[in-house]
């Protein structure tokens, strides 16, 4: 019988501002990645986070710190120093875990978020900048990252508890990365292949690139979306297949 | 032999805007009251302002959370809902925290900044909301407001040690209250005044209102200004003052 | 035959946030009030809306400027100076104008937002900032504000055309200012009886307070909901109504 | 006889951080780039730099927009798409302007702040769509660049009037950009030296590279800075060696 973990990006409400339907998911995944307020959420929506995981019971919490650019949503990389990556990654872990000690809920994961992750694909000195920041913060977070790339590689350099992540809607290249949202077949629209995609790479370890090459992948935690209309019907579409395939799903 | 604890408003540079001489004065004072981002500083700014801290090895660290309002520097008073309020004090002492822990720096107190203290004065409530939040995120941490006002009773009340606070350079209304800054006479402007008002409100527990009446006031600390071209000046002065009045400096 | 303006607040999206159908509603009223930049919106969504006012041919294009608060949607009251009022007014006119004349299209009015447009209910000082920050910036700017209040008298002192404003879906005290949010029977909820006041608003000049007065009111401008599952119909019934009533919509 | 125009970037205080001696250096120089909120400045400051603007009577307003990141200064590139450089390019030169206006000031050129103005030396994509947006904005706005760079290559190109700039207190490469300021020697710290490289620049086109290459520059624009302890002292040095050499200042 196989594990696996199945995170979501959540808690990326701000304001007036609501995205996510973050009661009915967080339920089903095991894994939350929460905003701290620096790319999306802001204090009460983070408390409101908290509250839904903490209500969830089984649920892992984990800090989703990204780019301080709440216009951009932290998806436009910004040329920080190593220094300057450091210390956002310390204020939104403290953040974040200010509320969760008040609730009583502990801090499992750390996973950057957006353009703060995809930097890390061929940059390995920020790589490094994250998971000492996360090591030095607390050395018992594991870290989420890309499955067998630079954070992954970081994270193990410096001592981490490491996740490797794979999503279940996203092309992969040759190497491993993600295609970039800007090319086409970037997302793996169809349901259907999507699950079976994310079923193999749990069973076998293996995904086809965009090339259509078999390339080798490590899934110990699954992506799946937190938003849009159909966020909540392929979270129910994949926990089906897992079951059917013997598939355990569990906070790592 | 009186003890009397000395603080100052510290770390509130921002970005590539630089206030105060934190390095010059951290080591004189014996409490810091360190902004935590939304009214002042940002990340980079309270991890400076932490290590100095540390550096001096006795001054006490402390949450100076404010409204979100880097504009105005968290000096208009922001309608907020009691939630609300208590949200941005979570995440604010959180992130501070989550700071200081790293470099092994324990929180010590809270003083709420600017708008967000003086709106106490007259909201009992507020009051109330903020002692809460403090005590939900660590019933350990000390409540410093104005001598015998409202956050002082709501400390109390909610079971926090409170520390009373006193104004070195500002003028105080027959409640105790502080004169408003936009009304003549606010400010102590003589230095030698300033110092002897302190000295009979630490030694005696008066001081003399606006209107010429002796108040009762408790005096556990000092604030004085940690920004400004004579901040240093009044801080020695005051230093000195203590010294031949047998007033000793410590953290309380 | 009646003539009145149907105004809605738009353009209140952010970055990843999405607020509204304005694609759909532009079309159907005749003034959109555009957020600039403060409480919502942000340049790229500026930019959309107005190429969609200008798509629309006939709707006009207001300023709604806020306060600084994009956390509180511009909602919490901020305690500035009359100086601090009048630079953000004169900084937001300019920036959505800087943006419409881009694209050929002219600002027609000015309609403050929420918290800035509720404060002048009471505050005569601060709505003849509002007034002749306006009129500083363009004489020929028409002001909206609440139907016999405070900014129509300051638009009106100071010379500038006025626009008295009636809400189809809030409750009136007996003075003609809106009931409060947090008060019972702040919203009229039931649509016909909604659509009823507005039309008795415009041939009669009268709606029924709260306490169940008639009192007087000038309906030069309905405003009508942007955003919500149901404001499309609402604004569909309404000009239906109108229809039936002759009641022509213009932008005045 | 020579012409020259003398700029500084101004007008970057923030809220209650104040930054430069904009009093006592916009009646020196002949050209203020002017913060417009984004990585600086404010919309009360704005206007007070307007204001000096206008009772120096012979300075030109410059716009220096900026990316969206107070924090950062605007000194960390954004990877922003071409449509989002465009929309706050609008948006910041609107909000100057109709400030500027509003004081019967008018817009005379622009220039980019910061990591906006350096991504230009090698992103001729970039350096289009800021010319773009200004030409769209008012194709009669001068747009100032590096010397003989992409800017000035992109405003040429769609029939902006240009301003060739150059600085009196940095190296530069043999291709005409600047060193980084990473690198050792990119600031050219010796007065005389720099008084020096500057009238060579205007009186014979001409500049020494770091690697001792004489080089081809032109000189329209010389850019000072407005701020630090040395900033005024060196514009009157400058001035005066302008004086000696029969240089005139002038806006262009």
């Amino acid at each position: 019988m196989h594990k696996v973990d199945l995170n979501a990006d959540l808690g990326e409400s701000f304001g007036n501002y609501t995205i996510g339907n973050d009661d009915e998911i967080i339920p089903l995944i095991s894994s939350a990645n929460v905003a701290c307020g620096f790319h999306a959420s802001d204090p009460s929506v983070m408390i409101k986070t908290v509250e839904m995981i903490k209500k969830s019971g089984t649920t892992g919490l984990g800090a989703h710190p990204g780019f301080p650019d709440m216009m951009g949503f932290g998806r436009r990389f910004m040329d920080m120093t190593m220094e300057e990556v450091r210390a956002i990654m310390l204020y939104q872990l403290g953040a974040l875990e200010g509320i969760a000690k008040t609730y009583g809920v502990e801090l499992n994961h750390v996973k950057p978020h957006g353009a703060l992750y995809n930097a890390t694909f061929d940059d390995y000195e920020l790589s490094l900048a994250i998971a000492n920041a996360v090591k030095e913060y607390d050395p018992k977070l594991k870290l989420m990252g890309l499955s067998n790339q630079n954070l992954i590689k970081a994270g193990s350099e410096v001592g981490l508890e490491v996740r490797h992540e794979v999503f279940a809607d996203r092309a992969y290249e040759n190497d491993g990365t993600l295609v970039s949202r800007r090319k086409e077949g970037a997302m793996v629209t169809d349901t259907d292949q999507a699950v079976k995609r994310v079923v193999k790479m749990i069973k076998e370890n293996k995904v086809e690139s965009i090339d259509g090459n078999m390339i080798d992948i490590q899934a110990d935690s699954i992506c799946v979306h937190g938003d849009g209309e159909k966020a909540l019907d392929f979270i129910k579409e994949i926990r089906n297949a897992f079951e059917e395939n013997d598939i355990k799903i569990e906070t790592m």
